[in-house]
């Protein structure tokens, strides 16, 4: 097992990522797998004592999924008492999981930061285990297996904090191909929100916000009319994603 | 000096709230000043192992306060390395603000949970210092005294929050007496946002959220016609709170 460096390490405070990816019409989730347990877990980590909470975060992000200069937000700080759970903790070294000479790290009150960040699902070749886990995974957000400790209340708050944050702000940037269609577009919309949409409406919206070009390009290889394919406007979905969609006062 | 219980305290968590008052159609923001030395900070306090992250901001805005059941919001979690100054906190020894036996304590890295709360400056009799400092008292955010390491920071970040949030969310809940006008609410978003809005456009934009009941009385006491006075309807309030007011999709 990898030695931890406890002792150079931020006590009571931890990082966890929900990392959403988005494939055939399904938002899915990166999850890793504890060894020897059907328990499965955020992917996160520590705070080294010289490294600031937002580094460790991409750290930890890029380690698992091997990207960087992701799009990582901080969405909420987890700190109820109920967080710490000896009898867990203890089962996790019964089933060797933790090295026993971690317990006493693990089985400290920690608050947990909460970041979410939204990639490409096709540019994560291969997310890579960590020293507690034995694979690492995209699951359905539909379809989650057992998750430690509070992770399923962490992973529902961020896609919660991702539903309301569509209402203002733009999204597809890091979660679709570079080139992409109006349907497909709305489909990752459905997807995030969990509803079917009109097509019309979405299309008046969607075009509305000024932050899509036309390629004038149709995807190839599709037997019926393929639709025109799109691409976002980066300085304009930046400008919007800084400002918010709303008109504003 | 009150004594500091650290042994039962969570290392390296620390809680800064930002309290915001609507008086005289300033912004105010609710400041502490440090004993012996003109430098100011925002409330907060540490973290008892024994106590949820959001019951110790509530307990520490209490203290200050005397307001319970406020509405309080976690906005953002400060974790920059930079956060630790061991010159300011051998400062604070000197000028003896805190006592020496603290310095450890205060001298750790700590990463600061930030809360934000909207309260009735009228309700608010007389804050109340707390163990570091001498006086509490409310002042202008466009007047701001010198404050402590980044409380700065801190509190325009908790500003920006409010203003990105007002398109997104009715205000005034807890900002304005019970009964008050249309121009009374539109000075009070004027304020936040640092503009002036256009008066019409304001009137059919927050009447379009129907949030508010006319109480059919006007403002006794004033020279002119005085305008008629509003109600929040609690529960549209918050029921737009929890939904967003855009349309959504």
């Amino acid at each position: 097992m990898t030695t931890l460096q406890t002792q150079s390490l931020l006590p009571s405070v931890a990082i966890d990522c929900v990392v959403f990816g988005f494939h055939e019409n399904e938002l899915k989730v990166l999850l890793l797998k504890l060894k020897n347990i059907d328990l499965w877990a955020l992917p996160g980590g520590f705070v080294n004592q010289g490294v600031d909470l937002d580094s460790e975060a991409l750290n930890a992000l890029e380690i698992r999924t091997g990207l960087d200069n992701i799009f990582l937000k901080q969405f909420h700080t987890f700190g109820s008492i109920e967080r710490n759970d000896t009898d867990h903790n203890r089962m996790l070294v019964d089933k060797k999981v933790i090295d026993p000479e971690w317990f006493e790290w693990f089985d400290q009150r920690f608050i947990s930061v909460g970041y979410y960040a939204l990639v490409e699902y096709s540019q994560v070749r291969e997310p890579i285990p960590g020293p507690i886990s034995e694979a690492c995974e995209w699951c359905s957000v539909n379809d989650l297996p057992p998750l430690m400790l509070d992770h399923r209340h962490i992973l529902e708050t961020a896609h919660m904090t991702l539903k309301t944050e569509l209402n203002n702000q733009p999204i597809g940037l890091n979660l679709l191909p570079k080139r992409f269609s109006i349907p497909e577009l709305q489909s990752l919309y459905e997807t995030i929100l969990g509803k079917k949409l009109d097509r019309r409406n979405f299309r008046r919206k969607v075009m509305s916000f000024d932050i899509l070009v036309c390629t004038n390009e149709r995807r190839t290889g599709v037997a019926h009319k393929a639709p025109l394919l799109y691409e976002f406007d980066e300085e304009k979905y930046h400008a919007a994603h800084q400002a918010g969609l709303s008109s504003g006062w």
